[in-house]
C-alpha cells in the first residue's frame, strides 16, 4: 500500500504518464515488482494505462474519490457560505486552505465575480511561502516551526524577485503574522498579483485552515503597494464567522 | 489493494464517518485486518480519523490526486475552450462525462453564465439512465449492451415520474438516440430541469466521452415540451469541435 501510494505520487507529480522501467527506476524497486502493483491498481480504476505505449496514469476512480473528500470536509462544508459572501463583498476570487504535505491544499475556490475566465483551483497545491494562505498556515499551526526548518533545508523556491524564499525575512515575516492576525503576499507568488488571509479556528481554538482572497495588486492594494485595510477587514470577518460555525469562542 | 480501494469506496460512498466493526462487518473482514488497513491508508494520507470518535473518513491526499487526474485527462483538456464556448452559446451549464463504474464521471463542468449560485459537479457520478449525458454514453459505447443489462438486473432508480427506470422504455430511447446521434431527457431526473448531449470521438472513431448542456425546462424545452432544436445544434456542434481536436475524421 505504501508502495502503490508512491506510485500514485510520482504520477500525480508531472503531466507526463510513465512507463514500468520509469517507475521503478524512481522508487528503486524491481520492475515485476512496480508491474504487479500497476496491475492492481489499474484493476480497482486507481491508475489507467494508455492505449498505444503502454504508460500508466492516474485512473478516474481518483477524481471519484477526491470529490467524496470535499462532500464530507467539514471545514469547506461550514465555509461554503461565508466563502461567496466574502467573494461579494471583496469583489475578489476566495480560496480556503489547509496544510497537507508541507503545502497549502486548495479545498474550496469561489471565483471572482465577473465574467473572465478563471480556472478553478480545488485539490491544487500552493506554496507555503509565498501565498498569504501559506503564511498563515505557517505562522499558526502548531507544527509551523518544523515546517519551516523543513523548507529552509529544501531551499525554497522564488517565484519572482519579492519572493521571501525562506531565512530570517520570512521567520520575521511569520513574527508579524502572528502579531496582527493576518497574512499577505505582494507579487511573492506571481507578478502584479496580491493575496490576503487571516486563519480558521475549530472549536478547540485549533487552527484548522486558512481563508483569503487574491487579486490584481491594483485592487488588492492601495496606492502605497500595501494591502488595503477594508479588504483585510473583509477576510478577517470572514474567517472569524467560520470559525464561529466550527464552534470556536467568540473574540 | 483492492481491500484498501474497498475501504475507500465504503467512505465515499455516504456523507458519514465509518468506525472499523462497520467496515469489518460490511466487508466481512475480521476486524483486525480492517484496522491494519486503515492504519496504512491513515498513514499514507488517503484516510483520516475523526479525533473524537475514532471513526474514518477519506484523506485530503486523494483531493490532490483527484485533481491531478483532471491534468492529464486528455478528453477535458482538449474539451476546456468548447465547453465555455457552449455554455456562452447555450446560456446554460456545461458538463462532461464519461462512464465510469456504469455511472457518467463528470470531468468538467463549466456554470451556468449568470449570477445564480452553482454547485461545481467535478468527480459527481450520474444516473446513465436518467440523464442525457448517460444516454449517450449507454447508446454508443462498446460495451452499452452490457451496462444495460447490468442495469436492468439491479432495477434502476426512477427519481421523477418521468424516468425511464430500465426495460423496453429506455431499450426503444437508446435506439433513437443512436438513430438521431443526440440524447435528451426532459424531467428524468429533476422535475423541472432538461439536458441534452452528443457522444464525442476520439481519433480511432471509438466513442470517449459526452457533452451536454442542463437548465430550467423552460428554457431548454420549446413550447410542446420538446429540446429546443437551436440548443440540440449548439451541443452537437461543440461535440464535433472537441471530437475533431482529438483527431476524429470530420463527419
Amino acid at each position: 500500500m505504501e508502495r502503490a501510494a508512491a506510485i500514485l505520487r510520482l504520477l500525480a507529480s508531472g503531466p507526463r504518464q510513465l512507463g514500468v522501467v520509469e517507475l521503478a527506476n524512481a522508487l528503486r524497486l524491481p520492475k515485476g515488482t512496480v508491474h504487479g502493483i500497476l496491475q492492481t491498481l489499474q484493476h480497482v480504476g486507481f491508475v489507467e494505462q494508455d492505449r498505444s505505449g503502454g504508460k500508466y496514469r492516474l485512473g478516474a476512480a481518483l477524481l471519484h474519490l477526491g470529490n467524496s473528500y470535499l462532500d464530507v470536509n467539514e471545514l469547506r462544508t461550514r465555509a461554503l457560505n461565508w466563502a461567496d459572501a466574502l467573494a461579494s463583498r471583496a469583489r475578489e476570487s476566495v480560496r480556503i486552505g489547509s496544510l497537507h504535505d508541507g503545502q497549502v491544499l486548495v479545498v474550496h475556490h469561489v471565483f471572482r465575480p465577473d465574467d473572465s475566465l478563471q480556472i478553478l483551483e480545488v485539490g491544487a497545491l500552493l506554496p507555503v511561502h509565498a501565498t498569504a494562505l501559506g503564511k498563515v498556515l505557517l505562522a499558526f499551526d502548531l507544527h509551523g516551526q518544523g515546517l519551516l526548518d523543513e523548507l529552509d533545508a529544501s531551499g525554497p523556491q522564488s517565484f519572482t524577485p519579492r519572493t521571501l524564499a525562506g531565512g530570517r525575512a520570512l521567520v520575521e515575516e511569520l513574527g508579524e503574522v502572528r502579531a496582527r492576525g493576518w497574512a499577505a503576499d505582494v507579487e511573492e507568488l506571481i507578478e502584479g498579483e496580491a493575496s490576503i488571509a487571516a486563519p480558521i479556528y475549530d472549536d478547540r481554538t485549533v487552527m484548522v485552515g486558512a481563508i483569503g482572497i487574491s487579486g490584481a495588486i491594483e485592487r488588492v492594494c492601495d496606492e502605497d503597494g500595501r494591502p488595503r485595510l477594508d479588504l483585510v477587514s473583509a477576510v478577517r470577518d470572514a474567517a472569524r464567522a467560520v470559525s464561529r460555525d466550527l464552534g470556536a469562542r467568540r473574540w
